[in-house]
Order: structure tokens, then C-alpha cells, then sequence
């Protein structure tokens, strides 16, 4: 593509370095940008540039926060003696978005994978099991992914927990609400007639 | 979806602000941007802050510019009798990237729609008029987009063109290179059957 301005041009590379941004779509966002008068720009200088550097990572879990200890780990009303292990942030905003689970979290910050030289001394798997060790914590739910990775380090925070006295769950894995039975692939349609549960009309 | 930090919150948001940029889409920007250690944020930063700052809008063609006179305008090596007139800076960079025209812009700013409120006063029509009055201008291309308000343009344009001594000509409609006949819509089909040019062996 052709710029007539090589400030034009830095914009459209700058955006264009994001991932799914093609520079179709960055030349499209920064002439959106130069038309508009309501701020956006400012708003995103500002908003970055902030949040870069004055985000923190809760010493605790390890989750994104405005200050030491995230909102989470300081609520009253959540449950102190249960934690829920994550890979990543977003898992988090997944879980807290279904209103369904008042623990804590702890955010690891990625699976072990070998492949991808990542070990376990890479990931937050010791201040896990101190956390685990030092505090009151009666239940451990690893929601990890279904993946190779993510049953390996499953596998792995599991024979570290042994030795304590704390009760470990897995996410429940199955066919989808609203799925088809069709369309599940084999192994979670197989794994979910395995690991059938007892039938109750109350389900929701 | 909820935030575990209001300055996460406010990064998402920003770019969320943009056309095309969903929530879940920002959020995996800002993540991205979180982790990269590449400079990215300060690029965008940078480059966004300069953009809004410098940019320059050609005192010639309207097209954008570092300077006061864009580099097309300036160009030894374009021809200064041919001006092609678009619609905005994006037509201009189309045209420049298909490297078949050397002459000459001038961008309008959009085009006439009293639907939208938008007549001949808000575009940079009077400035063509004057260009093509007082520089030395053979041919005018219009190259406006094939719709109500695009030959509306054009035809109020090449009106007023009509007293000066210059040719008037339009950009070729007809059906695309590679396209198939029977996809092509009626009118196009159509107005292409009507404005038939001769065989040509030599046809590129």
C-alpha cells in the first residue's frame, strides 16, 4: 500500500503489529480516528499508557489488579477457603461472568509444555502450593484446559497436594447445554457417557 | 464482563470505542499488549499522538500529507495536467497501488447527499474549480463511487466544468476482470453491453 504521509503510515504499522489487525483494518481505524472529535484518540494514549505502566499483578493470585491485592482476595463475601486454578486472567473473567463461584483464584499464568519450554518453575505453581500449605484452604478446583498441557499440569498440582489435607475437583467436562449430540466430537462425547452423572429433575 | 482492574477496564473500553473492535476483541488486544515487550504499546502511543498532532492536509488536493503540499503534488515526474477526482484519501491510495495513473488528485471530502445534509459547500468542489481555472489542467477524471450521489457529484462537477476548456472523462464501468457473467448484477450487465468498446487483440 501507498501512504501519502509517513505519519500515516507509522499509525496504520503500529495498529497493523496487533494480532487479527490486517492493514486493511489499521488504515480503516486510524481514518476513523483522525475524523473523530469525541476524544478516542486521546482515550487510547491515555488508557495504554496507564495501564501499562500502573496495572499490577495481585501478589496473592496473581490476577490483574489496581493495587497489591486484588478486589477478589480482599471481598468479604467471598469464600477464603476455596481456591479455583486458572491458566490465565481470562479464565477468570469467564468463571466471574456465570455468577456461579464465590472462592478465590489462582492464576498460573500459563500450563507446563514441555514442547514449548515451559516448566513448572516458569508458572505460579510454588506460591500455589504455599498458598495451599500457609492458608486455610479446604478445596482446590483445577479448571484447567483440556488439553495434553493442561492434564499434565493438572497432574502435576494434584501429586503436590497429596501429602495435605485438602479436597481437589476438575471442571466438569461434557457435551455442551444446547449442543447437539451430533456434532460432540467423539473423545467428549465418550468421556461424558463415562463420567455420567445421577439424573436429577431439578437440573438447571 | 467484569474487570478485576478499572485501568484493564478502561484499555478495553478505548479500543472498544473503535469501528469493527467487540469487547472480547479489545480484551484480547490488551492482553496481547500486556505481554508484548516489543515496544508495541509505545508505538501505538507514539505513533497515534504524532498522527493527531502533524498530520497535514494537502493545501493542493486535500489528500493527507506531512507537509503543506503532499509529495504527489510536488513529484517532477507527475503529470500536472491530469487531475483525477476522489472522493477521499483512501481512493487516492487504491489508484496510486494499481501504479496506472501519474497525474494529478484532488479529494472531495465525500460527495453530495442532501439526504445526509451534505452539499457542495461542505466538499473541497470550489477549490477544484479554482485549480482547474488558474493551473495549466487538460483532462479531469471523475472516479467517484457508481452511486446516486456519486454521479450527482459528477454531473454537478463536469456542469460546471462545462464554460472551460478542459476534457472530461470517467473512470470505465463495466464487469469485474475474472468476474463470471452470470453474477454480475443487471444494471452493471447491462450498462456494459451498452458501453461497448472495440475488440482489441492487444487488450491487457
Amino acid at each position: 500500500m501507498k501512504y501519502s504521509s509517513s505519519l500515516l503510515e507509522d499509525a496504520v504499522l503500529s495498529l497493523n503489529a496487533l494480532p487479527s489487525i490486517g492493514k486493511k483494518t489499521a488504515l480503516r481505524l486510524v481514518l476513523h480516528l483522525l475524523k473523530d472529535d469525541s476524544g478516542k484518540v486521546e482515550d487510547i494514549v491515555r488508557s495504554l499508557k496507564d495501564l501499562k505502566q500502573n496495572l499490577k499483578t495481585c501478589s496473592s493470585c496473581f490476577n490483574f489488579s489496581d493495587n497489591v491485592i486484588c478486589d477478589i482476595c480482599l471481598s468479604p463475601e467471598r469464600v477464603k477457603s476455596t481456591i479455583c486454578v486458572v491458566e490465565s486472567v481470562r479464565d477468570v473473567m469467564a468463571i466471574e461472568d456465570t455468577d456461579q463461584y464465590s472462592g478465590l483464584y489462582h492464576v498460573l499464568g500459563g500450563v507446563i509444555s514441555p514442547l514449548n519450554g515451559i516448566g513448572q518453575e516458569q508458572l505460579n505453581i510454588q506460591a500455589l502450593l504455599s498458598r495451599i500449605s500457609i492458608d486455610q484452604i479446604d478445596e482446590v478446583i483445577l479448571a484447567l484446559s483440556p488439553t495434553v498441557d493442561g492434564d499434565t499440569t493438572s497432574y502435576y498440582i494434584s501429586k503436590n497436594l497429596e501429602a495435605m489435607n485438602v479436597k481437589i475437583s476438575t471442571i466438569a467436562r461434557g457435551v455442551s447445554f444446547g449442543g447437539e449430540l451430533e456434532y460432540a466430537d467423539e473423545i467428549t462425547l465418550g468421556r461424558s457417557i463415562l463420567a455420567r452423572t445421577p439424573y436429577s429433575i431439578n437440573v438447571d
